[in-house]
């Protein structure tokens, strides 16, 4: 029944752009020993009766303990457990002493903290070519809000839900700037989450200025007015001796042989700020979703890794 | 085989936190009839032979179409084809009359477009409770970079792949801002935008606050001193009648009854920079990939619904 024309790896990528998301199956051999390993190709199959399948290749160790197993639990991962799906998707080693578990249907192992987990009795294997597709029964199952691990193109992905109630956009807006502009987007959303942060500075009285010299020495301990300029650029217009005399003024922070750095009193303020923006940023994690966080932060790096030229630096651990 | 002590509501849930793509299956009726459905239960089973599989309902319209075909195709669809799954998804109505069509192996009509395409023979039909499932042998197949649909709790989704090439951090900067606070990449990947658009403005000798002010103009087309205010709260600081003077004196606001709004010139100059303004933007979606930039501004504007009173308000139609 073969193909020749079908090249294997180029086969592989067309069925990777297929999302799935990631599960890790589980079982008991018969002398007891827990057995598992990561799987994507998972999927549901029927209500009435419940019944999920999968697929495992005909050469894998485990093949034979799968096929005279009377039970087997679908473990599907959520996005935080992109470590676990790496742990079982690695051949031998001992994977179950890292992790744990709890006794589920006939003792097989069940992992913990997954999105879903579906404990299965064999209802029927099927010939699938290299591979052995197996058709479980669902005796029991839980779930969980947590968001999913996804796979996709031979990678981990997130995944993020479409809006689908904005309402659409009236015609008028078609040749202004608008809701869909990114510049617009990201400058309105700096702006509402500096705004929540301002207060913290009209508290300790310090300027945005002062803020972004005394953040920026958080991360570089001693920096020259030059070094200060470099990383600043796009950020704050030339910086002048004005900021950095009023905070030099303040005992925030100290020149030495050319070099600024934050005083105790500095870095004390520093970490007030640091403390109280956290709490801000909090909240709007929470507001915006946890999952949906991520991969912002996740997005808005890779948009600096492109246009950015001084980021990747500035995140560099110093020399000193 | 039944198991009554699950709930078909709750275990449609559970399986629905497994993610998957969306895939579109069609084939020929026996009168020549092209056929075609959404399927989710798509996935990939063996390389050698190449097989894939899907379940199809038992009371689904087009079972016995299927059982009785030998050639049937599977296109995994792409971010943008939310549509197209949404009309293979209903039931009924000359889908194939929507959309373009080419003749793959025995004639099935094959949709354009997909992330990838398997032309498929069926090689088994396997019993799977109300579902039957069918493997069929790939014969040929294509696929293109286009970004995935995901569907995933009952809804669609965008996946984004993880950053996995980031270097980890160093201990140092867990005191600080660091490189994963949300604050940070807000203002840093916002100062990069706009030091893009920057030049822009020094063309036009426009400053910052002018060019804020246009651009809002654009939006709401007159505007009392308030309303500026109030739109901008969080964005500038309280605009003065500075600004305001500067645009009157060039000939690009003008002022009536209280209200400010664009004369010719300065709806021109806007447009001028809109256009300019929209070409930045596409180089850094160009840079960040155009599913990714979709992705990004879809949170930023969920952040936006959850932390900005006035955006929602600012991009509603005006009344004149």
């Amino acid at each position: 029944m073969s193909t020749p024309s079908i090249d294997p790896k180029s086969f592989r990528d067309a069925l990777g752009n297929f999302a799935t998301g990631v599960t890790i199956i589980t079982t008991s051999a018969p002398d007891g020993e827990p057995v598992g390993l990561t799987v994507n190709s998972f999927n549901s199959v029927s209500l009435d009766p419940p019944l999920v399948l999968w697929s495992l290749a005909r050469d894998a160790l485990s093949l034979e303990i799968f096929q005279n197993t009377e039970h087997w639990a679908v473990h599907v991962l959520s996005s935080t457990q992109q470590n676990l799906s790496n742990l079982f998707a690695s051949r031998g080693g001992d994977k179950f002493s890292q992790v744990e578990t709890e006794a589920g249907v006939g003792g097989i192992p069940m992992l913990m903290d997954c999105t879903a987990r579906f404990q299965c009795k064999t209802a029927y294997q099927y010939e699938g070519g290299d591979h052995v597709i197996f058709v479980g029964e669902v005796l029991d199952y839980d779930r969980s809000e947590a968001a999913p691990l996804v796979f996709h193109g031979g990678r981990y992905a997130h995944a993020t839900h479409r809006v689908q109630d904005h309402p659409p956009r009236s015609p008028w807006l078609g040749g202004s700037f608008n809701d869909n502009f990114l510049g617009y987007l990201l400058g309105r959303s700096h702006f509402q989450f500096y705004g929540r942060i301002r207060p913290l500075l009209e508290a300790e009285s310090l300027s945005d200025d002062e803020f972004y010299i005394l953040s920026t020495l958080t991360l570089k301990h001693n920096m020259s007015l030059e070094q200060i300029n470099t990383v600043m650029q796009g950020v704050l217009d030339h910086v002048g001796n004005g900021p950095l005399s009023a905070l030099q003024d303040r005992g925030f922070i100290q020149l030495e042989d050319d070099e600024y750095s934050l005083t105790q009193a500095g870095s004390d303020c520093a970490l007030r700020l640091i403390s109280a923006a956290k709490a801000v940023e909090a909240q709007v994690v929470e507001s915006l979703g946890e999952e949906e966080a991520a991969v912002l932060k996740t997005l808005l790096t890779q948009l600096l890794d492109g246009i950015d030229p001084v980021a990747a630096e500035l995140w560099e651990e110093p020399e000193d």
